[in-house]
């Protein structure tokens, strides 16, 4: 058995957003501290953590004090420049390790890896240029997407391409980043799986969420989602594969295709992940708590959900809609302490209970 | 309907201790922020809280800092200065109101307002000397309780007396402070009602709990409680008479006797409640939430319980016992983050969630 970090330590976050904020009141919970490091200043988290760090990934000296202050290092979002890592790692452990950052950084690493392991995702080619993009369209056909290969989340940097009239556009779109042409996958519905691995080398999953998305932004997830018993097994199975693969620690978001052909991997995320928000209100030990938990070398919540949830994102203006939320039964609201509504900006989520009653 | 506090507003809390943190939390989840005003150093709250005034509360110009920092103020314990008070509410509005603070301050004010609203209390008068004491024990007999008429909790400042002859010996333990003598009640179980009330009037309540004290202290909270429907719906028409009769805004926990004559009103709190803290995992909205909600003039969270919860206090070295309970499935770990276990010490708390299945 791992040490457990002791109370009182404390966690370092890259990060301060939604996802930082929440993963500072669930360190909290088992009795730790939190500081976040984040360039933008008044950050969500700046609220519930210790402490705040604002400055740029490029200032070492920051970073050195950042890391001087903490156990541990732990991170919100996957696209923290490499050099700050190497700088932090030199100063303190990071987790999950650099290797699920390097993978799921880069769409072709991560699809290399998936495919690596045995695992099915959709048909990809790589595309630097008019040439490339033209032998992978005649490899994978239309419609496709091609998506920049670093740095895209929430729809952005990304362009659909129905018939090859559209290729010359989506190829601007990518502003000369190095890219990915992704086939179309025919699926029947998306579901995601919030799986942990623990110091120890544990594993533990929730039940798959089936989630929908409007405009490229994840809308809704809904627990159970509609499975057979043999794609739910699968799902995790699938998952733990994957986690294990990279000598995983914490919470990682893994999204799947649903198709007649079987489980197709969409992507990962070495984080927890907003598909997993439901589990505030469905579990003993949401995802927040069972990242928390990895990363400081506790044993792993079992996962067990105790209601099922309907998780719904509000986005920009579906922040005026919380009085009549507030008013809801069994709606568990959560919101990020943004002072701005803009458009795609989400503000926070309500966790619907479904109680059987 | 009146305004909600708009989002990114400050809530001041007076107190940093384990319930103010989870104020802190609750009141970070609906958007807001908080300051926290707290004598001792490196409090609980401090963690989660975006802003700590570490001052004693005799010091003026720290409490007209606090004040002009937020834009209302609430309290995690009913013991509050008096002169602080007159001085914060002169600045900002405080909830809930100064009416039940003092009541609640104060037993015999207390049993005083309780029995005027027509409620069942102990037997009880006030005690001085040995000659008040004397006529005390000659109106409500042996077994009796002598407790300090102000700043008692968990069992401190009281001293039972089951014949005349600990009579001098009780009466040394008040040190001089005044007192009352309340009469023994024989109940079958005790339960506690966390009530709210609103803004505007509403009323909300939990499900009653069964509270297990030892040695003093509260140790488990189960919910359902045991009781008979009536009973069940006795507690909360109480709890809410006792709410509109103090006008009444925030959440206030009702402990009762459960007797074969009815039900017997033991104290109120007038803040969030130890026995409340099963709601974190019960209840859509919990104790904490609610409590912001009506100070923030939101509407109120109804109550329902998704699920049935026991709650057990971790104090002092249960502490040790958290490895243990971190494996448990469908248990829900609370720690309060306090470096050092003393005897009698709220470490924290663990919900264990029943599910039906």
């Amino acid at each position: 058995m791992t040490e457990m970090l002791p109370p009182g330590s404390v966690i370092g976050i890259l990060g301060g957003g939604q996802l930082g904020r929440m993963l500072s009141v669930a360190a909290a919970r088992l009795g730790y501290r939190t500081h976040v490091f984040e360039p933008a200043a008044n950050p969500p988290a700046a609220h519930v953590a210790e402490k705040v760090v604002t400055a740029p990934y490029d200032d070492a000296e920051a970073l050195r004090a950042f890391a001087g202050g903490v156990d541990v290092i732990t991170y919100e979002f996957e696209n923290v420049p490499t050099a700050a890592l190497d700088l932090l790692e030199s100063l303190r452990p990071i987790r999950p390790n650099r290797r699920a950052l390097a993978v799921s950084q880069d769409r072709i690493l991560e699809k290399d890896f998936l495919s690596g392991i045995g695992l099915t995702t959709a048909p990809y080619a790589a595309v630097d240029d008019d040439e490339s993009l033209e032998a992978a369209l005649a490899h994978i056909g239309t419609p496709a997407i091609l998506k920049t290969t670093r740095l895209g989340y929430d729809g952005k940097g990304q362009a659909r391409i129905m018939d090859r009239s559209d290729a010359p556009a989506a190829l601007a779109e990518m502003r000369g980043a190095p890219a990915v042409l992704e086939g179309f996958v025919t699926f029947t519905r998306e579901v995601s799986v919030i799986a942990a691995r623990g110091l120890t080398g544990e594993v533990a999953a929730y039940d798959p969420g089936e989630n929908v998305h409007v405009g490229g932004i994840l809308s809704t997830t809904t627990v159970p989602a509609t499975l057979t018993p043999g794609e739910r097994t699968d799902a995790v199975l699938l998952a733990a594969r994957i986690l294990n693969a990279l000598d995983y620690v914490g919470v990682m978001g893994v999204e799947l295709f649903v198709t007649a052909g079987g489980l197709v991997v969409n992507e990962i995320a070495p984080r927890v992940h907003n598909s997993g928000h439901w589990t505030q209100n469905g579990c003993a030990v949401d995802q927040f708590e069972q990242h928390i938990r990895a990363v400081a070398g506790w044993p792993l919540g079992d996962g067990t959900r105790h209601s099922d949830v309907v998780m719904e994102n509000l986005i920009g203006n579906d922040i005026l809609k919380v009085p009549a939320i507030a008013r809801e039964a069994n709606a568990a609201l959560h919101l990020y302490g943004k002072a701005e509504a803009r458009a795609g900006r989400k503000m926070g989520h309500v966790n619907r209970i479904r109680t059987s009653g």
